[in-house]
């Protein structure tokens, strides 16, 4: 088996996220991490290179050298995927750079710190040709999978209702940590705070899960800790097309609650729901028939399900797996294209470019709402 | 023990909460039925009436006939306690003749037609002097008394954010029976279908438990079903007073759900969660603790909760005992004023007129705001 | 409707199970409570008769008077069921006096203080023609019947294996309480503690779901807290008929347990799994099939499971309705003879003389077991 | 960080735990596989090497091979960790080479054949001073080691009780591949089926966690499934020391289930409660007060906890992340001593040796009993 040479922008000392898309990368052995630009600290950036065994000479003190530099390596030495794990407003420029260099690009959501940004970049992939994938994690899970599935095949009928909610308390008080400042902070994270950082997510999900698009949105936008600079907490009414109504929640002031992001669906012949608290598990609920459990490993799954598991059922996966399916399904393309054979389906169901200028939509509509006496403002333009 | 003598309107044959009333009339051994018109047909109505072992002579035609008939029977053998379950546009008239006559009231919510009927009914009531009792059966389980006391007593810190939702699935088809008849009908419904049915319940619950008074909403409010003449499904952006904010959701069209209502408090400290399909179970969840489970029957449990359960901790109680637990408290305030004595502060704990005029500002607000494209309308005044 | 004349022996000041029987018997309203002798001190059967409102001439200083006075009262005034809720020296006799003088028996379980006892009691029941009901209350949730009858179904296939647990912590100190000091004194308990206590309920609910008899056994019996003077905590290896192995374990010193009885059974095909934790929930598991969840009031219940529901599905039903079932069952066998019409099947569902004498079978099977060094005992002869 | 060289025995075309291993050795960055000898039959061996990206120098045809080669090469390039994933009739003679050419060992569970192999493996380990690593996975979950610790901690104070049980559904019927074969067959698997295969993972918990040691059982072994050559269904009475009882249960035929290994402990002040499908979760119960719910990432959680936690709290960890604790500790082990610095506690916290023995007397007394009318039997010398 081939494996990818993969790069790395950002995740240096402290970064939660880096030492997650690493595990991430090295669940399914399709990667090879071969070089790094891991902090704006050259120093830093060494320690973790380091730490990684990485030969000292691709270990970078900024993204720009990465990416040059790496560029006039051999072809066959020379990284072929750079992810970048960066806060926000580090996200447009390096993924630009990065695929007008040739690199496929992993990227951390929100996409950009802009709508506007989004859709530049998009107009850069097609230009480039390569790809990008973006890393909302929870469409990684295999139930998660089946569930988009049974709703494409109709189980449900006509959909109607979709609840999604985000609950986090790891902001009720005024944290100050390194994963707590830049989401906070305005010229980091952009316009928006927990709308960003865990609405998105909640945002792509009930899209992917219900496979419809939201068209318009009414949202209540607090910022509940004093001196908070962004918001920390939201309610959103949903409407998507067909006329289906939905309900978004996405809050970090949830005292006591840890990251347990939950969507509901509901059709005309029966519901679904799925908790990421319990991952494993998709429940399909039935008009007058008994609801059923549906499990990852069971042998009775779609092939989405089945190919985004490790292990027989009853065995928990979980949120690195998740994690990882996102990367493997990557690296499959890939290398499908490579070897100029056809991907598989299954290893094109990941996120891109597509779900990153949605979420950014989003983002940028959440806001306005926010602010706006107006009820409902339709999706800005994506 | 002293017994009250009760009487009932409506709840004839098919009445599936006729029956409720009953069985927790009887639960703890407070009252005695002594007279009934079941129903607007004599036949029906002395059908049941005998199937309840009551004298021929108080069954009644019409409540019209209960009421005048029983005002003239001695008063040691006199009904006291009238209860009323017919639908909603059946519920003014016959209570305030009750209440006029003489007699205590138990009414089924939504309390009236009507926010001016409700008004117009506390007029009555406090010129009467009677009593008057609504059966908003949730607050009624102990858990989540236990619930409200803990905010009460300041465990969760200021509160912040209130979620309620109760979702039922029955009326995601075209149902025809007498169930579903009266409550899709506006002229026995009133304004709403949902909203009034279960919206009501869940609002009752978020201010019940939380202690705070919503000031202003704003609504999604849907008729998903083709047809159907009123809303069965909704979504409500709450602002509590304190500029606390709160999401409602209730809908009836969420194809393979029961019923089952849930609420979640979150304040500066801490959370907590109830929700009816474990209704023995209240979670705390709290900040950097590991969260806690309050179960029904717990020693450690305040009064509120131990005075409002039967049997020890791991003897599930339900629903009936949950409403039962309405009547017990009605009957002990009446008991202990009739015996000049001072009602325990548990026993006042039961809706009345109050909460009734709030629910029905509820459902008026609600659903004006559902037509409306003005984003946040202030709660009727109530 | 005809309602039964009801007597109660025991269940005076302080008894937790007398006053749970009053409620099973008002639940449905097919009993009137008319007289009781509810304590062997004839000041607290006074106290207790006066406030459940007898007559006074009604309430009596001690079982042998009660039964003697009513047997003298006219035929239409006359007691016409006898609960006897006692500890379990004086279930004999009061049991035996009562059908000797013509009256149907409920009694509390285990059934007698020994098993010669409760074979005595069949040849006396035989004789009387009298009908006796034994209160093994978890038989009577709606699950567990359904349980039973998917079972009789053959939808699991042949039956290969059974646990049963009953797990309490309430006697993991030396408690000293009404409710304990009996449970713990063989002069009023008989031989075993809490394996008369709760084991029977368990041995009870793996015979009535699995419909296999136990035919040997093997136990683990201990006393744990110091100077206790019976077991309070067994394990037990069972073989049921056809090969079938089970396991049953009952402890009342399982530290921060409630009450959680649980059985699961496994066939060829799938299992089942119900706990009274979740008591309207039975779950179905499958080979290569998702699992099921049957919940109370689903319209594709057994005739058994609807029977013995109150509510639609999603308004919990719990330990009160469960006892209450067996209340109502026995008193819809009755009132069916007397109307000399044919019982419904379901009513005849309830549990009497022969599973008393199983489980005064299984009690001196498994202390003798403990005490042996033998592996295998045969049940004794029931 | 240096990275340790792995060598794999075993795990070709088909296995499913040479996969799972491999996935482990990846998780934390420690080991490099470096080469492997992954079946008897060559090409199957290359076919998996080419499939992982080994130089085809180092994919051998067998495990003498593979030690021999390796021992050839310079020490800075030799294997240094050798991990067995062969049937358990192909553990003892890998194990014992490996030791005595000078290298570590990773072997999965059972240890060996039989108890006077795991013997004499015990002596060639003390005598070579290689260090050998027992993959019994559930001890490699956090909240696993949470729940020692609070029992060592005396939390619960004197321990009473263990209950632990394993079911699994997959051989309810005469499946026939790769996995069942070897399970099912006594020349492989050695004399017990599944008291071997997942008896050997319920005993190792119950001494893991409890703290306690076995003394004697008494066990009901079955082999449910016609033809089968081994047992595929138990049960067993235990006795620890200090005379606390307990009850494992461990079965293949409870059709419908998955893989819910489940452990509960109870002390004189309270119990506790872990199962593999929530396995982020342990419950602590308490006389007298709320149960309190420990999660995975919790900030409250003993150093042994978050030594082997990667994520957040609410972000599930599952089964590979256990398995990879086990890798995870040994390398750390075995990088601290060649760094002739002072391993942490934490990483020495994995099962060796002393387990295997531990397991193999189990399976050898436990198999004993089964055919025993002897009731206690004392647990094989180990």
């Amino acid at each position: 088996m081939k494996k990818l040479r993969l790069g790395m922008i950002g995740g240096g000392p402290g970064s939660f996220i880096g030492a997650i898309h690493r595990i991430a990368a090295r669940m399914d052995n399709h990667y090879d991490l071969v070089c790094g630009a891991f902090s704006s600290s050259a120093e830093k950036s060494i320690q973790t290179g380091n730490e990684l065994g990485l030969n000292t000479d691709r270990i970078y003190p900024s993204y720009e050298k990465l990416i040059t530099a790496e560029k006039s390596l051999p072809e066959e030495k020379r990284v072929q995927v750079i992810s970048i794990v960066t806060p926000n407003h580090l996200h447009f420029e390096p993924a630009k750079m990065a695929l007008e260099n040739g690199f496929h690009v992993i990227l951390d959501k929100p996409i950009t710190l802009s709508l506007a940004e989004a859709l530049l970049l998009k107009d850069i992939q097609e230009r480039t040709g390569k790809f990008l994938c973006l890393t909302h994690t929870y469409t990684g899970y295999p139930m998660v999978k089946e569930a988009r599935q049974q709703i494409l095949d109709g189980k449900l009928g006509e959909i109607r209702k979709v609840y999604v909610e985000y609950p986090q308390g790891w902001l009720s008080t005024a944290v100050e940590n390194k994963q707590a400042d830049w989401r906070t902070d305005p010229s980091k994270s952009g316009i928006a705070g927990a709308m960003g950082d865990i609405g998105t997510h909640a945002f792509n999900l009930a899209e992917y899960v219900s496979g419809l698009s939201v068209q318009k949105l009414c949202a209540d936008i607090n910022t509940v800790v004093a001196n908070r600079r962004l918001d920390d907490d939201g309610a959103v009414l949903l409407k998507f097309e067909n006329e289906v109504s939905g309900v978004l929640m996405a809050t970090q002031i949830a005292a006591g609650e840890e990251n347990n992001v939950k969507i509901r669906v509901y059709g005309e012949k029966g519901g679904l729901e799925w908790q990421q608290a319990d991952a494993n598990t998709l429940t399909l609920k039935w008009l007058d028939e008994p609801a059923q459990t549906y499990r990852t490993g069971g042998s009775y799954l779609s092939s989405f399900a089945q190919h985004n598991t490790r292990t027989p059922s009853g065995h928990p996966e979980g949120y690195l797996e998740a994690f990882a399916n996102i990367y493997k399904n990557f690296a499959e393309h890939i290398l499908a294209i490579q070897n100029q054979s056809e991907p598989k389906k299954e290893s094109l169901d990941y996120p891109g470019i597509t779900e990153g200028i949605r979420g950014m939509a989003f983002i940028e509509t959440v806001i306005a709402s926010g602010k706006s006496t107006q009820k409902w403002l339709d999706l800005k333009k994506s």
